[in-house]
């Protein structure tokens, strides 16, 4: 079956792309001495979070405890959650997951630490502990040395958990990559500050979690950084490729789309909407919703829940009722998670189905 | 069990307030003469769609066949597919649903007729048609009472297929509804553009389907119609109680979330995010992506995927960690379509787990 036989709207993955992505980063943490921990939001898939721990990632990273469920299934043993646990419900299941794998959770207060504890300890379990410190995002972590200093000795001294160093997202950086430097050196500005505190305090800090997609291949650039969490670095997207993270032959993903209708003057509508694509935005200065690989003139300005309004009065043959587009994605994280199941080619020939194992799993 | 004995995040339905919506509009349907046909997008549960129908509803809306054939299965057994079908592989299901059920279909082109009208021939099964027609809003929909005239009568020569009239979205209407006159003033003047033109040609238009939640309780004055097909309705949402659809009182949904980090000042984190809630924005003017119940003074300024970004400067008493709100979302489609169920309650007493039957049909 080719591509050209799939009913739309349907997420094709071309896993060649896939394999060169995984490869390319994997070299390059090993060039580096960095160890590599890819984040399986992006997939949710588990057969590709295995195909990432063969090429040599030391583990994944998930965000939600369900999704921590699912992978440990499938035979993932090192994983850490990368969301602070504060629900006596969630700190239970992760106590249970740890009595068989590697677990390790990050956090920022001390109920978070508390719940992890006591949970722990009923099960008679060790959960490892990533302290979660602000470098400029300002989602999660503390701020101060003295903070991330303080929140580890509590740490140090509850039962079940064992204190295993600092954890951070550097969210805040979503420049093209030639343009990180300066944000790059803020960061670890405030990285060098916690490590003296550390040192300091004499607490020894074995790891050092970082990483995002944008600053990828910057890594080592990172002050005392000894594992990273990309995760759409595997497929990439639209977003991605505005700030040169990839060029389009390093693209996953699209999404396939049949026109169903152009009754109005300079528009085509396909049938992928919101519910196919998410309502992601693009990454300034990009605009609208996707890249129409077929019709680079087509703009895909909006979209309805089932429908994606193309501007195509610019193109020099407008698309046709029944024709079908490829169509590149802002956000390949949100496009995924809304589909079941999406399908696995090479060269346009479809090889298989992959479903997207952990969706759904939002607690 | 109650809301908070919940695990979160957790969308919750307030079923007496769904009732009570859903009982509401079929009242003013009676009493307007028009007939009622939800569109199930909002909850995707066949449970309520059965007691839409027990309320007085004539059947359902759907946009995609397999939302139909999820419905069907559960005894729905008069639906429309309100999108255009134009591909060979959708039109066969849409035959094969036919041969037991009354289904309609609306659409704008020939090749959309001639698909379903090849399908329903071979099955030995009729499908009834509506031309759709634009009155605005600039999505699907022909243009002139030329171009409608002419492709109801193609439609009325082919095999399988029925013409029963004409469809509409006025979903450019999204203005508070007490200003919505002039809007509605110029939906007319389109309809009877078209139904003039019906009428020289001596063509009967049994039905005449449009409607919309914004508009709902304004049916009435759009000429001619016969059906609405509103879908938001039964469950509201901020950006419906912001054009004045209903009073807080009215909105059935909320997510229920957990504070999970407020070490960054100034911010609380939520463990919903666009993930959990979408990414669908605000209706003008209003900005954010939430209202806090317990909150109102804490904005929901953005997301990260599985991350609320609480803005909670403004609030007297800044939320904790571990603390439990309810947020009501911007858009309660995108929202609920996110989940693999929802919880039914009254009152907070948790009554039943709806499944969201139909989501990820999206073919």
């Amino acid at each position: 079956m080719t591509i050209q036989e799939l009913d739309t709207p349907a997420v094709i993955i071309d896993l060649d792309v896939v394999e060169r992505n995984i490869k390319r980063l994997a070299e390059y943490c090993r060039e580096h001495g960095l160890q590599l921990r890819p984040h399986t939001k992006t997939h949710k898939n588990a057969g590709i979070a295995l195909q990432q721990m063969a090429a040599g990632a030391c583990g994944i990273t998930v965000a939600k405890t369900g999704e921590a469920e699912v992978m440990a299934a499938a035979g993932v043993h090192d994983i850490l959650i990368a969301y602070p646990i504060v629900t006596p419900a969630k700190a239970e299941r992760v106590a249970r997951l740890a009595r068989d794998s590697k677990i390790r959770v990050s956090l920022d207060s001390d109920l978070a630490a508390e719940c992890l504890s006591a949970a722990a300890a009923a099960a008679g379990a060790e959960i490892g502990i990533l302290v979660e410190i602000d470098v400029g995002f300002g989602r999660c972590g503390v701020g101060s040395p003295a903070d991330s200093v303080a929140l580890a000795r509590r740490i140090g001294s509850m039962p079940g958990l064992r204190f295993d160093g600092l954890m951070f997202y550097p969210g805040h950086i979503r420049k093209p990559v030639n343009e990180q430097g300066p944000m790059i050196e803020e960061v670890n500005r405030v990285l060098r500050s916690h490590y003296e505190g550390f040192a300091s305090a004499g607490i020894k800090i074995s790891t050092v979690s970082g990483g995002s997609t944008p600053t990828a291949f910057r890594s080592h650039e990172f002050e005392g950084v000894t594992e990273i969490r990309p995760g759409m670095y595997a497929f990439l997207d639209r977003n991605m490729l505005s700030i040169g993270a990839g060029d389009t032959a390093d693209c996953a993903v699209a999404v396939l789309v049949t026109v169903v209708s152009n009754a109005v003057t300079g528009r085509a509508m396909v049938d992928g909407g919101s519910k196919t694509f998410s309502s992601d935005g693009a990454l300034q200065p990009l605009a609208g919703y996707g890249l129409v690989l077929e019709e680079p003139a087509a703009q895909l300005i909006g979209f309805s829940e089932e429908h994606g309004h193309l501007d195509v009065s610019r193109c020099a043959r407008a698309p046709q009722v029944g024709e079908r587009l490829r169509i590149i994605p802002n956000h390949v994280c949100a496009t995924v998670n809304l589909h079941d199941s999406v399908w696995g080619h090479r060269g346009g020939r479809v090889e298989r189905e992959l479903t997207v194992d952990a969706r759904g799993r939002l607690r």
